[in-house]
């Protein structure tokens, strides 16, 4: 299997993605290999501070980026050679099965759904985040930013999306799926969710145990939890940042640390064809390595390929209705 | 000044408002009399559990209550006499300056708005909700749930409301007011949001910081952070359940206590034609004696003169624009 890891991405680029590799190197199995794309002599340069062998990576020299705050669509349109146009086009001609970039967001959020198409049935391809419950397990929280308008619709397609992740990659059984609202009572909430409501309830393909509020998110009483776009970016963000203040007081202390999103991988762009995670601009060598473990993890349970069946399936049995 | 106090109301009824009046008794000044609205009989009794002198509170009857789980509107029309009415008939009146309840949120949500009229001008009365920011000074978040549905030029009142709040009460000067959103760009978020940033940033009569992110909520961006009621319920559930969960690990610690909601009191319902003060449920003693408090201060410093005036003004200039 081999993962593409964009050098030229994030905060902290080069130093950060190159720590990334270097400690995802041998950590996720024998059959992995690491693709580095981005500047030779950089990479190299990084490599030997660490003391890592150069002929244990791939290297794709690749010296054009796409800068953190350019615009998303006139940075991938207007440097077709850059980390994050190179590394999607591998995996859209297969010689990448997964690619992993902490670079500009939007503009890797445009490559991998314009490169790499949705899947068949998908309206709304959509990024989630995972976060502990209070048992420090993983929940799924999307749509975190992809849509920020979201219709009912879109938020069943997260549904589905979120509980085929959970269940193949996490391993989690019958995800139970949460709508965030305001209250537990079906006619709660603005008219766009108390819609998606009715689309949940019935769909007969999910696990729904209905509205969900903002406290049950570390209270664990679901595993997906979906909402637009616009509410889960705040959600997520809001989190994070409560354990940075945290940790400002309690470094080091496992606890606090169940709360580190860094601990958590990324969860791929889902609904695309093909295997793309975003991270955090500010992701250190421990957050990318997480996510290239993230990358192998939905490449080896096949995720996009059970996907494509699932909506395949649905599309069939909603025309022999 | 006299504050009441519904004592059959909130999930600890009447335990915990008795005992928040005896402690707020004295706390905030020799001019405040507590006016204890609910059954008598139960109210000596619990004076009496805490040694309290019955003389030193003044005690209205009143037998009647809107269950937690009744249907706010029904509960309100068929149960005239009930502790919230009573309560809200005696603002109207001029018979008390403030009250304050744990009961039914939604039956004190309709009472009051109904029972005391909206300020001329104010197109929404909001609920908002103090939070600590990383060095433990409150910021206000509103809507909280009053408005799931909040179109942009009620945003356009929260912010005006909440920093009047935040001014006279808070003694805030110029608050800064930050619009939620998913990036600090203007471009980015809902159509709505961007219609909000729109007339937030044109008013001319708010210290308007742009938009704000969910990490900016710890980390002091603002002092007034707005968004819909939909997603100003998740945000303050979440946070909430935060300071549970840390509990559950470092009782009685400061640094995790300052994240305690039963320490900033509540905001009373902007907007309206008197203080009126809605609690969570969830209130024990320490939380009602800090609405007490809250309801103090609000008359104090003419909260609602201060918002009629400020709305007088509004629409004056707009009339000579």
């Amino acid at each position: 299997m081999r993962i593409g890891v964009d050098i030229l991405g994030g905060d902290f680029w080069p130093e950060a993605p190159v720590e990334g590799a270097v400690l995802a190197l041998d950590k996720f199995g024998p059959d992995i290999e690491l693709v580095l794309i981005g500047d030779e002599n950089l990479i190299r340069q990084e490599l030997a501070k660490h003391g890592a062998d150069p002929s244990r990576f791939s290297i794709v020299n690749c010296t054009e980026m796409v800068g953190m705050e350019e615009s998303p669509t006139k940075g991938i349109a207007s440097k077709p050679n850059s980390t994050i146009n190179v590394g999607i086009g591998m995996v859209k001609t297969g010689q990448l099965d997964g690619f992993v970039s902490a670079g500009n967001t939007g503009a890797m959020l445009v490559a991998s759904i314009m490169g790499l198409g949705r899947i068949p049935g998908v309206n709304r391809p959509t990024i989630g985040a995972l976060f502990p419950n209070h048992n420090g397990e993983p929940i799924l929280l999307l749509d975190v930013g992809a849509n920020v308008d979201s219709k009912p619709e879109h938020i069943l397609h997260y549904a589905r999306l979120g509980s085929i992740y959970m269940e193949s990659v996490r391993k989690v059984e019958k995800p139970r799926v949460g709508l965030m609202n305001v209250g537990e009572e079906e006619s709660k909430g603005p008219a766009d969710v108390k819609a998606a409501h009715a689309l949940l309830k019935e769909s007969g393909r999910l696990n729904f145990v209905g509205n969900v509020e903002g406290r049950d998110i570390y209270h664990g009483k679901a595993d997906v939890y979906v909402c637009d776009g616009y509410t889960g970016n705040i959600i997520l963000k809001f989190g994070e940042s409560m354990y940075d203040v945290l940790k400002s007081r309690y470094a080091g202390d496992a606890f606090i640390e169940a709360f580190n999103f860094e601990n958590y991988g990324g969860v791929p762009i889902l609904g695309i064809r093909g295997i793309s995670i975003i991270g955090h601009g500010i992701s250190n060598g421990k957050a990318i390595a997480s996510m290239i473990g993230s990358a192998v993890e939905a490449v080896r349970n096949g995720l996009v390929q059970k996907i494509e069946a699932a909506f395949q399936t649905d599309a069939q049995t909603a025309d022999t209705k």
